[in-house]
């Protein structure tokens, strides 16, 4: 047994070692020149602070831009200028039509056992107080939204509901928001079934700071919460909790005039740098516009744009345009519901099979390390030539099955669209993720050269080289 | 030469050493049972919560607890509740009136070139806005209150003055405190002699979170600013910094009914330990009691409350009180002006030559690093034995002549009390203090328990040697 353990482990630490440094019998070489100046990118990117120049700009010019605001506007209109000033051949704003909620003013008080302030945000989507006048109540404890869940109808009559939980698990992917994040999406639903007058929730984030963090809840049917909805930062949930524990009767006041205003326009920034050979192939790149309106939106998702334009630009200077087109997405209201990323696959729909590769920067400015892909099978060996060439900014390979590009690249994902990943560090992403903390001092620049010189050489390439990512029948790619 | 230098380096080797050795002529070394006790203290200190279930309880059962406000009152009665429960043998309050100022509501909002909230929170004995309507102005840029310091009266007639600076500086020692601080302190006085409305400042705190410090500003000959006065905090300081170089012109809208409201009563709550042969000598620890308004005070200063009160608990429990008394005081009003401070001086001036010894922990709850005296010269021998005692904590003795026990230990110092310290570590204590992230969370329970620990041995030792460490003519004390 023990042998054929030995073997087997042999056996699979060779197809690893074939796998990540291509020695598999398909190996795919970059042509000299190709390599060349992806490393040239690469090089110019490190040493260059047009990264972090784009996104001081954004957030010092514009501040924060919630999807459909005004300021979102004036966003586009600066993602045009800057563009303009760039090397981009095209500069555009394609128009969507979305409804428009804002968080009005907002109080959360505790009241009993003694009055103190409470460091609260009303989530995306959640209802105002009736006639304007706050809500009092004791609250009902809930430690978990699990729990929350389990009530009967009308058992929370007039009540404020809180829910606890733990803080979001810290992962370098990011793992643990997708748990963490029901009480935020779902838990209104039964707060709501149960007759509450409100609901408070543990922020979700991994921090200890005292920063509600912000964020959309899930509609259910397209009808959103009448209640007022408030997550509270960290801290105050855990001085919530030990009271609780303490057995002591909590009471609050709640106000909030949070509400949807009716539909307003919004719109995705598209930059093009039109391909030489094959226009009308795209290479598709980008982040988006839109902020929460808490900070200024640095790392989320100012970061993003300032990486895909700078890595675009980079491009752009070369003496002459890849083969193919590379375009840049600023999309428009994308923390509200992805609203500009289905706006765009709605406008090109017809023209998504042109769409030969796409991914989008959106998860902060913490150093890339790792790579993945989701492209038609055939293409999985000039996929892993890119890869090492990125070995040299510390980026490590992960694998060639994992779907997903970004966010906004979900809907054309779903249309068929190869996709790749960058993988940013995201152990503090969700530190500072949709709180007021989201400001231009917690970006790296350092960082966010890495980045660029990333974006850089990864799209150079993908718009340079003869290779056909897309395929006739999706076989070869695996689904989310 | 060589060879003079090298002698020089050796003999200062060796004073350093026959100094921190204590190997000098007049070696003082404790008796067996003394230096026993005081290592069982430290050990039962280390394996003990008896700290930080103290300041969860403070933190927790009052929360924010500003001098002078109820919620001091009801610490007050916490410190007295819990006193009883402890070993204590005396618990008292000895009260005081002083002046109460509260901060109200108040608006910070940059207007122009956008509409941005800003974080940012009144400071102590700041003015509310004429008839309670908001200011709204262009703000004048100060580089630094040196700047402003420099304008004519009158200059900034109708203005807002906008005093930028750097971030404080950080050590271990908070040595960039009173630098930085100059900026909330007098800001006030030269912005009102230029006829400005308003005076918004630069946090002073060494952090990059979006909290604003709040803090006491100076009088001038007992007359507080008739302007609002705001703190912002650096991301918001550093953003109005970046439109500011940009050659914006930035305008802001500030309301703030931050007012004096009169006489009230406050107090310090005074637990006493009955020494065995000695009860009149007063061996004298302590923290405060009050808190700013924003946080919890769980790091300024539960802690301090917690150390010393753990302290004397654990010496309590020994099978004899020590010869002399040890006396916890819990101060009130410090942050608001050291009032409770004064009182304490006032009410015993006709005893306090009767404290032998004095010191207070109120720089947070990191982990002491450092001991300091200033006492009887013919004592510093007997110092450097509790310092000996002390190293198997991690902390170093720095030197026998450094005036100051602590903030509230100031006024009866002055008045010839002797002093110690226990320096903690604060290279992190000005993220957090005077900000709403003062929590109880921010205090790590080993750290605590370490101050414990070093609080429990040093007081008792002092309590029990027979030790003289006040002087006839203070000719052996450094003076502030």
């Amino acid at each position: 047994m023990r042998n054929m353990s030995a073997l087997c482990a042999t056996a699979l630490v060779s197809a690893a070692l074939m796998a990540s440094s291509g020695m598999a019998q398909d190996r795919y070489d970059l042509e000299p020149d190709q390599a060349e100046t992806a490393r040239m990118l690469m090089d110019q990117a490190l040493d260059s602070d047009l990264g972090f120049s784009i996104v001081e700009s954004l957030t010092t010019e514009i501040g924060p831009r919630l999807g459909g605001s005004d300021a979102e506007a004036r966003a586009r209109e600066w993602g045009v200028r800057t563009g303009a000033a760039m090397s981009f051949d095209r500069v555009s704003i394609e128009e969507f039509t979305m409804p428009y909620w804002e968080r009005g003013e907002m109080e959360i008080t505790m009241t009993a056992p003694y009055e103190m302030d409470i460091y609260g945000t009303a989530l995306g989507g959640s209802g105002r107080s009736p006639r304007l006048r706050p809500i009092n109540s004791e609250i009902v404890y809930f430690r978990s939204v699990h729990d929350l869940t389990q009530i009967e109808d009308g058992a929370l009559d007039g009540m404020i509901a809180f829910v606890d939980g733990e803080p979001m698990v810290r992962s370098q992917t990011g793992a643990g928001y997708g748990a963490a994040n029901q009480r935020r999406r779902i838990g209104w639903q039964h707060a709501e079934r149960g007759g509450a007058r409100a609901l408070v929730v543990r922020s979700v984030g991994s921090d200890n700071h005292r920063f509600p963090h912000t964020g959309m809840m899930s509609s259910m049917d397209g009808d959103w919460a009448d209640i007022p909805v408030i997550a509270v930062s960290n801290p105050d949930a855990d001085h919530l909790r030990r009271l609780h524990d303490q057995g002591q009767s909590v009471e609050m006041r709640i106000a909030s005039s949070a509400a949807w205003h009716g539909d307003v326009t919004s719109g995705n920034v598209v930059l093009d740098l039109v391909g030489r050979e094959l226009p009308d192939e795209i290479v598709l790149i980008g982040g988006h516009l839109d902020s929460w309106d808490l900070g200024t939106g640095a790392v989320d998702d100012g970061a993003g744009v300032a990486i895909t334009m700078a890595a675009a630009e980079l491009i752009g200077r070369l003496p002459q345009r890849p083969r193919r087109t590379i375009r840049v997405v600023l999309f428009g209201a994308e923390e509200v519901g992805l609203l500009g990323a289905r706006a765009y696959a709605e406008h090109h729909a017809d023209d998504l099979a042109n769409h030969v590769l796409a991914t989008e920067s959106d998860f902060g400015a913490g150093t890339i390390w790792q790579f993945n892909s989701n492209v038609n099978s055939d293409a999985n060996p000039a996929i892993s030539a890119i890869a090492r060439e990125l070995e040299a900014l510390g980026i490590v390979f992960g694998n060639h099955n994992t779907p997903g590009g970004g966010p906004d690249i979900i809907p054309m994902a779903a249309q068929g669209v190869p996709t790749v990943r960058l993988a940013q560090n995201g152990m503090d992403y969700f530190d500072l993720h949709h709180t007021p903390d989201d400001t231009l001092d917690k970006i790296d620049p350092d960082a966010l050269a890495q980045n660029v010189a990333a974006y850089a050489a990864l799209v150079y390439l993908a718009a340079e080289m003869d290779v056909e990512f897309r395929t006739q029948d999706d076989a070869g790619m695996a689904s989310e």
